[in-house]
């Protein structure tokens, strides 16, 4: 059983931090929220996502897991408006979802979890820095690096967190000192990330004044916010690239 | 003899109804205003259109049928402002169209009406049902309707009325009930469309709050509506399409 | 030496007067100002581009010449926000620009002078018409005659300036009579310009209120404004087509 009603625009936000990853996903449904482990098909980036009952007006769930296409999803979030309230039961009989929103019923066809890659183990690391800023810096420098390489630098140098690409010629850098930084432990840190998946990472998370890195040396990064007000948190683990010089 | 003046949002709006269904147009003007009776190229829909001299700031006409290529008139709105007045006179020696709008001045070639299909014949259809409501509802239906199907049913169930489409294992429906219409000729009455044409009629249409959708059973639809602040008047006939199942 | 400050948005602007024309440019910098003179690599129209010291915050600068690649610049104000402040630094050591905007730090290779297009030489032309009008007069006639040919006709008759563009069947024309135009020395012009390059010019010649247009008997056209508020100059010159009628 699952019975939820909740704010298209919270819904349509959190599900993107999944949607930026996966096509489809395994959505594990509990009296206590829903939670969501995905990984992407090439095994570079894992997302934990967790959205508790709270951010929900009503809802009401025994344990299950469903299986979505998250495009079925954000089509429907396409025609609501800011303001719609989405409501949705599941139907366990059928295998399908109903949708309630702006008048408009959907009924959607669940995908068998089976079908959708399992869950990641999610690995359990211990990065010894830790950044917290506002999301529009991580996006700012991500994009200025996107014109110039593919490829972008995150580390810690003294009491500054640093981005930083390189292409053929040129070179951009974002230094962030500590008084600019909402916290920061600082120690040595210094990987190499793909930015595709910086970019399609640092998109959901430039919406929250508050992110959180965790850097190691040539280790992941863990990039984590909360979602819906609060109710809900993501956490990205994002593998490293080798530097080649 | 045609020599008019209008606001050019009112005749842009005016000409995109029968833009999205028709390339070139033949048009029938007289002293009591402007008609155009046009039919797609794959007879599959019908316009009927009405534009009154009570739509025009200055308009004194005999009667005379000319033919127009409705994408020059769209290029020449793009440049127009909001706020520009139109002016247009027709010179039949030349055979060519003067038109004045925020300090330009375009010389239209005239189509030889002969060239453009003839006016069709609009069957006179008694409809069983009619539905009155706001343009926006329709709009929204089709757009959700659009990402799952390429056919929509629209019919009338008791008091309520609705639109559904249905894809290969998802649905979309949207109910509208008595109270929430502006008015509601009850009846038997089902028939599915094709929402290729369905979404190039509702979107002149989601600009009207009281759009007129007359139904029956496996008939084709009637949807009007008013056009220039009630001095005008668009009819659609859009033919039905079997249903397979 | 080299070293400034400046609004990015001015600079923005100013850099889109030569990037509707030149991919790289060679910029001549003095401890008066910046300078370019370039023209567009099929040798039709020429850019005089001029910025004086009063447009920079900050600015400081010896006799140099650098080459600068003009997208690069650009995917620069791409990330910039309308209220940031650019500063640059020129290193002639390694032949690098340090540019530091909303706390990202670029370094760009300059590109070798001598790699770029010599300075075209700008014919003293003394045309014998000349008028000032509004940018956006020229923008609308433009964007109009896009629309129905390649080519336009910028002329003086009696005391009117006017544009036209003629189709296969169809013609827009702009008449601005001397009260309508800030300025006009009246006499004998005419010529014909190709569209292309006028849409390119007419770009950033369109955000100016006086934009002084100089014509003659198919003779080049000269479009003069100033940038930067006041702090600089651009000048173009076009070379006319030939009339085939």
């Amino acid at each position: 059983m699952f019975k939820a009603i909740i704010d298209a625009d919270i819904l349509k936000t959190s599900i993107e931090t999944l949607s930026v990853l996966v096509d489809e996903a395994r959505f594990r449904i509990s009296p206590e929220g829903i939670t969501v482990r995905a990984v992407d098909p090439a095994n570079v980036a894992m997302v934990s996502f967790e959205l508790g009952s709270d951010a929900f007006d009503e809802y009401s769930a025994d344990d299950c897991e469903i299986g979505l296409d998250l495009s079925k999803i954000n089509d429907i979030f396409g025609v609501a408006g800011k303001e719609d309230k989405l409501s949705m039961e599941l139907d366990e009989m059928s295998q399908k979802m109903s949708l309630h929103i702006g008048g408009l019923s959907y009924t959607l066809a669940l995908l068998d979890p089976s079908t959708i890659r399992a869950e990641p183990r999610i690995p359990q690391l211990e990065l010894p820095t830790e950044v917290v800023l506002n999301g529009k810096d991580l996006l700012k420098a991500v994009k200025a690096a996107e014109k110039i390489s593919d490829h972008m630098l995150l580390g810690i140098e003294d009491d500054t967190f640093y981005m930083e690409a390189e292409g053929d010629t040129d070179r951009v850098r974002l230094d962030i000192t500590r008084d600019q930084l909402i916290d920061l432990k600082a120690g040595d840190a210094r990987s190499l990330f793909s930015l595709d998946y910086l970019s399609d990472i640092v998109k959901p998370a430039s919406r929250s004044n508050e992110v959180t890195v965790e850097l190691g040396k040539d280790f992941p990064v863990k990039i984590g916010f909360t979602i819906a007000n609060g109710a809900g948190r993501i956490g990205y683990l994002l593998a490293p690239r080798i530097e080649s010089d």
